[in-house]
């Protein structure tokens, strides 16, 4: 028997609203991020996303639990952490410490997957996994119960200057119908993630092929945020999911 | 033949001041860091250290080269990167890329450690090498002309709540025989740097025993700033250090 | 064309016993460890099941080759060795020569899974892949004819204190179907184990759900050994599964 | 929208010939590697197949970019780098400098398997991935749009002394029809390649099951080259492949 | 300034004996080791040398945890506990709640020595380094202090049929230079024990090299244990070492 | 006792000549490479020198056993195999399968040094170590006794395009008067090669510094062989060694 959705994402709340947009910190300005994630919920954001990595399961460094500790009194928007490190397990309890609400993972990147998720549940967090836009969906035919989020990359994590891959939208869409099933089956909501290149011009579309929650990077962060950037951007963002959604 | 000193430490610099201050930011307050590097070199502080954990070298996961680049327009002190990340020779060029001016690694997480410092070196930066409190000083038998920094840390790195091994004291004695004896014979000069447990009450006898540069963890940035904390902290050091000059 | 069912499980042989209990020596007195394996075989349990765990491919370190071959003029029930190690290939040979007549490895310990099953085969054992409970069942795709016996991980092996993971009934329902599939089709039998969180109250649902084989981990050995603690505990399995056999 | 394929294999060129006989370099005397790949191929042979082994991902370490940049001129036919290394990434653009024209790797050696095929891509090069004997055919999911080649081992890479799988022949037939439900679709062509124990007396069972592209590994440089040996080989298992084409 | 040495070995007692003769558990019966050990004290052996092989840091694995835990019951003896396993940090917890009183590791098996040295130290345990024949001494260099025995292998760890390596002698005497200096500077003791071929009959001139502690491997539980068999090799290996300190 | 030296080095040949040239086949041409090293031996070198890269250890793959047993039929003089690889004892007995003489690797790239030592030795090879530029050479304290060969590297192997490191001639003289102390103590001769960078313009002083062995890269096979190339350049370099040994 799967476990109830935990409060952070009680079913009622999960479907208000029906989109999330998650902004990515790797564009922010890291000389003031706590002042960015403020002044970026504030504009509309609805979780902030938080991208680690760690030189070597992806060729790049970037954050790790001391920044999310000390972004976490800035915001009251859920932080959702995307592990790309190998292995996990060790710097779960960091996060989980340090504020983080969501922690994902790579599947290939923890030898005991279903430990793995069991330890982030075990610390009060909500689980997911996340898939390489190469990495097949059979990952996921024995731990829906254990998942809130299943997050696609539609770029590979830790590489600059890609461009979504279009693939992902039929990955969406197989994912999609994978978690409608196993919400008619179980009651249990698990939302579905998306991270990479996404953009004013193709969020729709997107929506359209299942997705519930987006990551967006430069899209957001990359502006600057003056005249209501942020602001701006986020709208233009949910509009288009507004047209989407009907 | 060793190289001349770079124009960032001109033998003339070297020497004034006498000593170097270098706050870590591992206890600034992330959240506003550009704020934090401006402040404290403006208190007095002369390089900024900046330390880099991967998780894989120790058990830890800090910053990456992003931040490095975000707080470069803060301050025009050095800044000096210390990688505790193995291996070490892919994420040198992104650091000076990002703006640093030192970059310190251990030997241990090199296999190929002329290289590594020479890398640097090409890549416009002093160079230097890290010894934990553990590693032998035979590593310095063979590079003397490659570094411009020694650096001994006097704490186990990437973990928390340690004391200055008071067995650094003579190791500190080793290296400054060996720094003086390498200057008389070249003229050239290398900086004998020391991580962990630098506190007000023991920096005087630190510096007695060779060191010229500190890295002062929690003493600088772990107190608040208020009524000019970060300036009175800086000045209680270098007062400490006049003693030890006299 | 696979290969005949070596003399160890002839065709005849493997259904008789339809069930096969396999008591773990994880939870036996490993000061005494020949007087375990001999009494709680005189007790009826029909492999001694003995757990491999290397520190690397799972964060604990057990026992290897030596202490198999200690054991083995100790019992003449078969010796089913579970390796929870990485890699798999050098160790093979040395648990043959110790005595081993099962050897079951994780595919994901193995690049080459087809040549390490022929290893063990070559080796003179049965050979067996391990699914850890995250673990897609498409490792099997191409390998039945390979194989002796599947075993379904329950717990996250290397972690304690686990109990019988629910989804682990649908995946060994699905194994169930492949193995009937195969068998129909090449005549040959593989056996279908299941290990961790066994007990008298859940043995009966697993074995509907199409074990055959059942390691028992603190069930058995966990017990006190008095007042025919192991022939009782053994009996009220073989109890249970007789009902679950009807 | 996948790309169309490159000028290398123009679709029209990739059904002239029908069948392409690869021989591998393993079984040719390293010690006059240009005469021996000159001679091969004009025997006959379509493609020089070049097998990459680095002593980690097989136990086994044979040739690297300097020996394919230097057989480069003596051959103008294709040159297809198997990469048995872990990971690829690095050596990639060394292949590609050194004249390599298709670039396959295993999906298990590489992190990012999108962008390994995409950087082979990138730099100039057709691209394909290899399996295993025991390797499930999911790693195909999402990535057709990035092959140009999929080779399938029949042997397990890396091992001496082994003959042709015959689960291999269940395989191809899968992959097979993959292919042609991909090319059925999209208007791509990608190839099917097979590598280990080819022999005279099975390829025409193999071209049958659904292979176009054959690697000859001892079958054609293991022969001496006297009385037009290559020639005798390579007409050999033309003649059996013409049969199967009927 | 130095720690004092703890209970188990206070100055007073560490001289008495002046010997100290520790059985290694590799050549005992694992099928009944509580035995064994008792029997082995009951002989006159001083401490129980216990083996730990990973299968990674040497290629070969023996026991863990839960065996010394097995064991602790039926022994007073110290275990001395040597770990031949890379890393050593996550381990050595585990050991000092199974039991273990002493606890060494090889200085190349972690990045962090001082800190590896101070953890067992935490852990309630002795602690010490175990060098391989061809490591050098200088990794003792700043960490005297730390340290309550040193190893040093006469053969290499993990491979079988090796005799006493001859060069041992000489490192025994350089290292007993070292203690003897150490302890004259600071009053404190610090044992120096050798493994690997020690026998009846170079026992004495091992002792006279300056070796305190032997670790006798096959020697003692290598021999039927029949007529006084312990009692007998260990009351030889006594009578010769008497000799030598005379 | 050290062993006597072997056939192939007798204490009276390995005095003639007093220099040994050593030709690195990564400069020859590899489509050819049989008739290279003959041509080379016959216009003078004394040993070929075998580059083995695994992309591991060193950034780079460049040939294995396969390669050596292929040239080994082209020429008498002794091959003289360079490990850049990481572990290196399962390669051993394949490059004494191979034909190789002499079998060289670095101190960091085995955790077992003197056992990889004692393995070269029992396939029926000649023994070295090599230095990399920064390694300290106390990894010779307790292995003279194992070594035929000590090599130093004099550029970072692996990277291409640098010049022979100054400092290595300090690193020479260190060297020489250990093998010379040695020498005197056991009558027992040690060979001292140095790689990289070695020209006709500093082999006089490389060689008064103390070496006796000389690779020569780019130097010898780098030119073409016309007009007598080989012959040129190794009588350029004896000449100047000629002047040397005044």
């Amino acid at each position: 028997m799967p476990p109830p959705n935990s409060p952070l994402f009680p079913p009622a709340a999960m479907s208000t609203p029906t989109y999330r947009i998650a902004p990515s910190i790797l564009s922010a300005d890291f000389a003031r991020l706590g002042e960015e994630v403020r002044r970026v919920t504030e504009a509309g954001a609805d979780w902030i996303h938080f991208d680690v990595m760690d030189n070597h399961y992806v060729p790049n460094l970037t954050v790790g639990p001391l920044v999310c500790e000390a972004i976490r009194p800035h915001v009251t928007a859920p932080i959702d952490v995307h592990l790309m490190v190998r292995p996990v397990d060790r710097i779960i309890p960091d996060f989980a410490k340090a504020g983080a609400n969501i922690i994902t993972f790579h599947p290939e990147a923890s030898e005991h997957v279903d430990r793995s998720l069991a330890l982030i549940r075990d610390n009060g967090c909500q689980a997911g996994l996340v898939f390489n836009p190469a990495t097949p969906l059979h990952h996921l035919d024995h731990v829906m119960d254990r998942l809130d989020v299943i997050l696609l990359m539609s770029v590979n994590p830790g590489f600059g200057g890609q461009s979504f891959i279009p693939e992902t939208l039929n990955k969406l869409r197989a994912v999609r119908q994978r978690i409608d099933a196993y919400t008619e089956r179980t009651g249990r909501k698990i939302l579905l993630e998306v991270d990479g290149g996404v953009k004013v011009d193709n969020i729709a579309e997107i929506a359209a092929a299942g997705a519930d929650t987006f990551v967006a990077g430069s899209a957001v962060f990359g502006k600057p945020d003056a005249d209501g950037g942020y602001r701006g951007i986020i709208a233009a963002l949910r509009g288009e999911l507004a047209k989407a959604g009907q």
